[in-house]
């Protein structure tokens, strides 16, 4: 069926979508009886975490990715959200199959619908609890619209639903076929701990794609030899009552796309689910992306192979065969019938004939490797790792390290580490809320996040529809700025900006007795700016004219104001925050030389480096080693027990300084009067440097006792979340409840 | 006064403001007797045109500025607005004086307010309605801020409205004295034409400023002599009925400030209203820059100079010694007792004193010139206009100067021509609609408009606070924008964007047999742009990306798509204004070479340079050359009649292209569509780039017949108002109606 396309065509165009079940674990290493994390939102509209059978047991649903490395990476970001959603004592288990547990200890998911229990209740009576805590991971799957399109030009038909049913058929039908072989490489339900069967099975591949595993009934036969006898057989079952619904049956390949069977015939397969997938315990995803890739491959080559033949009696045999791989100990060679030959020839003409590159060769190279050598196989090596009849001790441990990973720098999203920190965050809290999340251009910072029809954009993390379009221009404009806070009687740096020399020389006489700064109007990275803390002389003044006025045609001169300066975050008229920036320092201890002090306080997890850390490493560069000089210090200098050294002149975090939240100590004063500057301002979001000269005196608007230095229209929100000091804000999910109130 | 200050004292720091009143003239060259322009919105608020004393009398206000420079640029703006607001044939008259005129022509003003209506009426009454119909020039004028400051504290004043009261009752006094200095200069209502006056007074300096003017009844005596004197004296002037209302004491200066005469005691003066200024006929805002710097030095002479002792006998004569020299002729010499000396070295001192710069010192050599030879008097100039004892022809012919200046480069706003044309035009609007207007940052575009409480900023000229945010953001973003409209079931040109080579390479079997586009994903100038209207090879279609990857890490492959592009402005879900833009051309008419023809088309009014004027300079440069070679052309070829060529291959209006207004002929499907994929976009204003193949055949949502190529969030305004060809669209005042739709 591919032999036709062109080596040009997208053979590798589809789009992907993972589920992946596990249960959560106490501290005690037996299965939570803790309600759902309540932090996950509302599991009636949840997208990406859902609860499987039983309330411990998490469902982490991807949306549909483009590619396989897409799909891993949602994967990644909406585990990472699970796990620290949970109680920080429990974990997910790695394993497919529990740890040891009993019926009891299995409570039907609270779920809001009635039919959904109803229906679980009925899985426990006829399947029995314990069956239901064994967790999977299903792998969905689509052929690319181009890739299908140039397939369906190639075909004689002439309909493209009947094309399409042809397709996912032939893939269904092939996928029961070779199932062996996944069972094979990718088996990983080996152990059974005790209590769990009735009876002994040992160590094997896979209990989970055995006949022990989430089997219907023996008396349930449904046919995949065509569609029409594929619905025919569902219908009967479910009517006979053999079923209790269409979607108890379980096969490890569920056709996808329409509400009930019959309307595959009318409306068309849209994509395949596949079940049969264990999850591997060495991966913090439990799928690697080898696998994914492995897999995607192995689908191809199922289209590249012919049609099935004598179908019903085909797949009895090869769901035999496959039953007595996942039932054989990992270390055992594969029995004679179980042929590889076709599906590995297959797999190796596809990369030939569309010029995949070495990645696709080296992925069958490595099954070709496990074929021969079985304990290379997945089950294989957790084989290795039982320890007293019993897989407990290993799946405690790989649970510890991946809920340890979890929790490594918790200010960011795993997989998108490329992003903004409150872009992160902001990802992070939309998933957790249940919000649908797509990155727009992750380059540009852009999300799109929705809950049912209701749309809404966010650059930034805080460019939202909740701000109009010329209040941000206008932050962005310091002398806009200042001119709006003026008339609106708030206080700013008094001063007059100047188009040329003559006319800024003429104000001189207005501030001939005043501190004062001099800067040009659109200030970068501080160049050109001179402040005269004592009253400057009319030479002075000019040569910082000159000065400025080399960096930018225009210049403003403006009152020096002397004070701390506080960054307030404003959202909605209400400060959320409050911050102060420290210069790069650090404190004796009477024995460490400052070298040594600086080494220990970047030692902190938060710092890091490029603002992809909520603080900076502090460097011991020039600047470092001059402002330590202007101190009497060397990096070698022994700084006495609480004596503080500035490596920095500047309070910027991102030259090492600290940030301090001091949300808790600040005047509510000072507080109302930065949140009334925005709302005066007209800003929904937004940051407003005060500095404050004596911060024990309140201030009201007509004895301000501060002056305002900046409105900023795009502050960092991550900085007042992870702090230095102090016990922190989080600002991220403030924004999307103001943005999604009926959430 | 002013001799204690510091050399360095801010001495030009004051604020200015001007009124000027204006005779509106018909073709016929006298008085109008049409209405007030009713695209000058309501007198009832409007801050800046409204009408004195008759219907025809238009009064121009401005705002107040900081400098005279400012005062006098807001003044031509207002005349500019006043000038293209009036019936087209109208004219202001140039002179104080009106043209020939009757008392039934002079129809009182239709004010909305009862009582300004019958204070008219009274006035009309009590000094016949034919001295109503001068006009004249009134400067106000306040001390700086600091500037009062220093004066207060080098004062032996404790109060400081006290010492306002003091300083600016000297300078009422001093004006008073020096009044007749003015008159010399600046007296410029020389002549009352036939049947104004019922004395012949001839040819003199200035009929306003003598007993013919606008004066009280000789019975009204207000003494200057102290504030509380003046405010007794006016009381009992109202009290008697000698004067109906305080505001009808003429004086050539009035206290402001306050509402009534005795709140000065109390709250204090603010600022003076000079009012004894005619209008200069040769200059088209009537009064002059140098006029308005000399009378600022000659105000601050004023100060400098000593009080005035025995003020009430002093002041009598001064008025007599002004009558005098406002009835002599213009030609004469001043009378002995005029001594200039004081206030001409007060001048000087001055300018020495502050080191103000030589432009102060020849505004004094011009003066002195002056006072030497009365024909460098304004009125000395005018009396050589006088033809048959009549200054009509004189009046008319300056008339038409102005009224021709106002009309060119009507999308200009005189002063403002260094501002983007679209922000000219809002300014314009607003100013015409009565809107408060203040350019908070004019490099920035950016404005503040206000009636009443409700404010409204404006950058760019559309951007507004009806757009939130988010949206300018995404369409600033093309891929963002594609995606958003490809969501909402918009067509777009399909493609993907890429972060590397090999994955786009992968895509090429997507697009091998399609037309395609290679670019960089933030497209500067074109650069790293590859067109493929035919499928293009693999290894061209490597080629491009190796190009666009120069450009940008991120590469776009999209459809090409063949059509005409045009740009479609959008404001608030609908369609305003169709735009086809043509590359640079001439049309040949049989005997004109391509240099010729580009000549001629260089001469359109609209045709400029650097973004100053609707439509660019066409060139003739190296690309030119090169593209006219590609059609077989040279700069010397004789075009045919009727046939096309051109100078570009880009259809940008930047690079000399047409503009053509396709409103009216594009279909509305078309429209529709364009305004819904705006308002899928969440957009308020934008501009839409549809190609479109066939406008013939109309568009839907399901068969668009067209594509979205771009959506602009900050789309010129100006292309579509003054076009090449069709009738234009104006879309400015569409904006501010949406923005006050109480207006």
């Amino acid at each position: 069926m591919l032999q036709k396309l062109s080596p040009n065509s997208p053979i590798l165009q589809a789009t992907f979508g993972i589920e992946r079940e596990s249960l959560r674990i106490n501290s005690n290493h037996r299965v939570a009886q803790t309600p759902h994390p309540h932090k996950l939102g509302s599991r009636s509209f949840h997208p990406y975490i859902q609860t499987d059978y039983s309330e411990p047991q998490l469902e982490l649903i991807t949306p549909i990715a483009q590619s396989t490395k897409e799909a891993r990476r949602l994967l990644g970001a909406i585990t990472d959200v699970a796990a620290r959603s949970m109680d920080k004592q429990e974990y997910l288990w790695p394993l497919s199959m529990p740890p040891v547990i009993s019926e009891e200890e299995i409570q039907i998911a609270q779920l809001d619908s009635d039919y959904e229990y109803q229906y679980r209740v009925g899985l426990g009576e006829r399947y029995g609890k314990l069956v239901q805590s064994m967790s999977g991971i299903h792998y969905n799957f689509e052929l690319g619209k181009d890739l299908t399109q140039q397939l369906f030009e190639l075909s004689e038909e002439t309909d493209f639903i009947a094309f399409k049913n042809t397709l996912y058929l032939k893939l269904a039908q092939n996928f029961l076929n070779y199932r062996w072989l996944l069972t094979y490489l990718y088996g990983a339900s080996s152990l059974a701990e005790k209590g769990f069967l009735t009876t002994e099975v040992g160590c094997v591949r896979s209990i989970r794609n055995s006949k022990y595993g989430y089997v219907n009934s023996d008396d349930v036969h449904i046919s995949f030899s065509s569609l029409q006898q594929y619905v025919a057989d569902i219908e009967q079952a479910v009517q006979s009552g053999q079923l209790s619904a269409e979607k108890e049956f379980y096969s490890s390949v569920r056709l996808r796309g329409a509400k009930t069977s019959r309307d595959y015939l009318s409306k068309g397969i849209s994509y395949l689910e596949f079940r049969s997938f264990d999850l591997n315990p060495y991966d913090p995803l439990a799928i690697s992306q080898e696998t994914l890739d492995t897999v995607h491959l192995f689908i191809l080559s199922l289209l590249w192979l012919d049609q099935l033949t004598d179908v019903d009696n085909t797949l009895a045999k090869a769901d035999k065969l496959n039953n007595l791989i996942a039932l054989s100990h990992p270390h055992t060679p594969l029995p004679n019938d179980a042929d590889a030959t076709p599906i590995l020839t297959a797999m190796k003409a596809i990369v030939l004939h569309f010029g995949l590159d070495d990645y696709y060769g080296q992925l069958i190279a490595h099954a070709e490797a496990a074929l021969q050598d079985p304990r290379l196989t997945l089950s294989g090596k957790i084989a290795e790792q039982v320890e007293d009849g019993s897989l407990e001790k290993f799946g405690q441990q790989q649970g510890q390290v991946f809920h340890d990973y979890a929790w490594t720098a918790p200010y960011a999203l795993k997989g998108y580490e490329n992003m903004e920190l409150s872009t992160q965050m902001i990802l992070f809290d939309a998933i957790q809320l249940g919000l649908n999340v797509e990155i727009l251009d992750e380059e540009d910072q852009f999300l799109k996040l929705w809950h049912g029809n209701h749309v809404e954009y966010i650059k930034n993390g805080n460019m939202t529809s909740k701000d109009n379009y010329v209040i941000p221009l206008a932050m962005a404009n310091k002398v806009v700025t200042k001119k709006i806070l003026d008339q609106a009687g708030f206080p700013v740096p008094a001063g007059a900006e100047f188009a040329n020399k003559t006319d800024a020389l003429r104000y001189y006489g207005q501030v001939a007795s005043s501190a004062i700064v001099i800067k040009p109007k659109s200030t970068n990275f501080g160049l050109g700016i001179s402040i005269f803390q004592e009253p400057a002389s009319l030479a002075d003044y000019e040569k910082a004219l000159d000065i400025a006025f080399s960096e930018d045609s225009h210049v403003l001169v403006e009152e020096f104001v002397a004070g701390t300066e506080y960054r307030f975050f404003i959202l909605d008229g209400k400060c959320e925050a409050v911050l102060l920036r420290v210069a790069a320092n650090v404190v004796g201890d009477g024995s460490s030389t400052i070298r040594e002090l600086v080494e220990q306080k970047n030692q902190d997890p938060l710092r890091g480096r490029d603002h992809r850390s909520p603080l900076e490493i502090i460097n011991l560069g020039d600047i470092e080693l001059l402002m330590l000089e202007q101190q009497g210090y060397t990096p070698d200098t022994v700084l006495p027990e609480g004596i503080q050294a500035f490596l920095r002149g500047n309070s910027n975090i991102s030259t090492g300084g600290d940030s301090i939240d001091m949300t808790d100590q600040m005047d509510e004063s000072y507080k109302q009067l930065a949140a009334d500057m925005a709302t005066a301002m007209g800003a929904w979001a937004c940051g407003v440097d005060l500095i404050i000269p004596d911060r024990t005196k309140p201030a009201s608007k007509n004895k301000p006792n501060c002056t305002c230095i900046e409105l900023n229209f795009n502050p960092a929100m991550y900085l007042h979340t992870y702090t230095y000091a102090g016990p922190g804000q989080s600002i991220t999910p403030k924004i999307l409840k103001k943005l999604f109130p009926e959430l």
